[in-house]
């Protein structure tokens, strides 16, 4: 990959608030300790985590138009959130913007927000990386933080049924993903 | 439709046990209800709500091999407890043993159980009536049926919420049409 480090970080500083920038750094933090403790890629936890939120603050009708526009984009992504759109969409930004052409690292910044049927590992220590970094204050974070010492798939589990069940709550829509996720990694416990 | 009423009912006394015959008395009363009050087809809500449970007590081979080898039932099902496969493999026994032809009565028998996206107000009527006969008495049900009193989708909304928090509370899986039903009855809330 041609990106380093510091041009990755500058990136995302140039194009995240403060606090989301601060999310990150925590986000990074949490993912590497996540690699290093399941024996995954440190090198690829790390450079998907610093880019996870890349177009978290991207014009949502820039956002709508690449979602038409690209072929690899779920258009029923149209149908949910706008809040859902950051990753699947910084995905392909990252790539075009920034010549980031690892396939994982890519996967894992699409998914981060959603899950998906069957994650990689990398893509499992982003999106619990995501969920429980120090910063996360919600209710049952701290279960999932507990279970991620030792389960990824449980934390992931975990995860995604909370959000199923805060979305439910607010009489929101869950994306599908969400739900694959959630059926899928039960298979996996 | 060929089919009179007393063949009906013979049909399914003969395949149910005493207890879930007088469920499906209850279900067809609710459902009748439910019609006259939404001026929908009262005719087939009750000859689907009669049929509804007609598959409940079959093999769970037999209806494997139905889901295997009948196109229109979705493979995805043997993925999921059997307790879903009655509906699906009951409208295409209903139509295959008892010669109901009609596409909206099957409708309503195959989804009565998971509910789906995009559900005719027959099917929505059916699945209610299940969900709320008076002999129903878990948790939440109260609520769902004073919804019913004024507001179809509403109801079917709750209950399909109701049965997602009740599935990941047991830790199951639950079959992608019931998450599509959430979806599409918020979209009409």
């Amino acid at each position: 990959m041609k990106l380093d480090r510091q041009t990755a970080w500058k990136a995302v500083e140039s194009r995240l608030k403060k606090e989301r920038y601060e999310h990150t750094e925590r986000v990074v933090k949490t993912a590497i300790e996540l690699a290093e403790r399941n024996d995954a890629d440190v090198y690829r936890a790390e450079f998907a985590s610093i880019l996870h939120d890349y177009a978290k603050y991207r014009d949502r009708e820039e956002m709508r138009r690449w979602i038409l526009k690209d072929h690899r984009l779920p258009k029923d992504l149209l149908d949910y959130h706008h809040e859902l759109w950051h990753g699947p969409v910084g995905a392909l930004l990252v790539e075009r913007e920034l010549g980031v052409n690892d396939a994982a690292i890519l996967s894992a910044v699409s998914c981060h927000t959603t899950g998906k049927k069957n994650m990689s590992m990398l893509d499992k220590i982003v999106f619990l990386a995501d969920y429980i970094e120090p910063g996360r204050k919600f209710p049952g974070v701290e279960d999932v933080r507990k279970a991620a010492e030792s389960d990824l798939n449980e934390a992931c589990l975990m995860a995604s049924r909370n959000t199923i069940r805060f979305l439910m709550s607010k009489n929101q829509a869950v994306y599908p993903d969400t739900f694959h996720a959630y059926n899928d990694l039960l298979t996996k416990h």
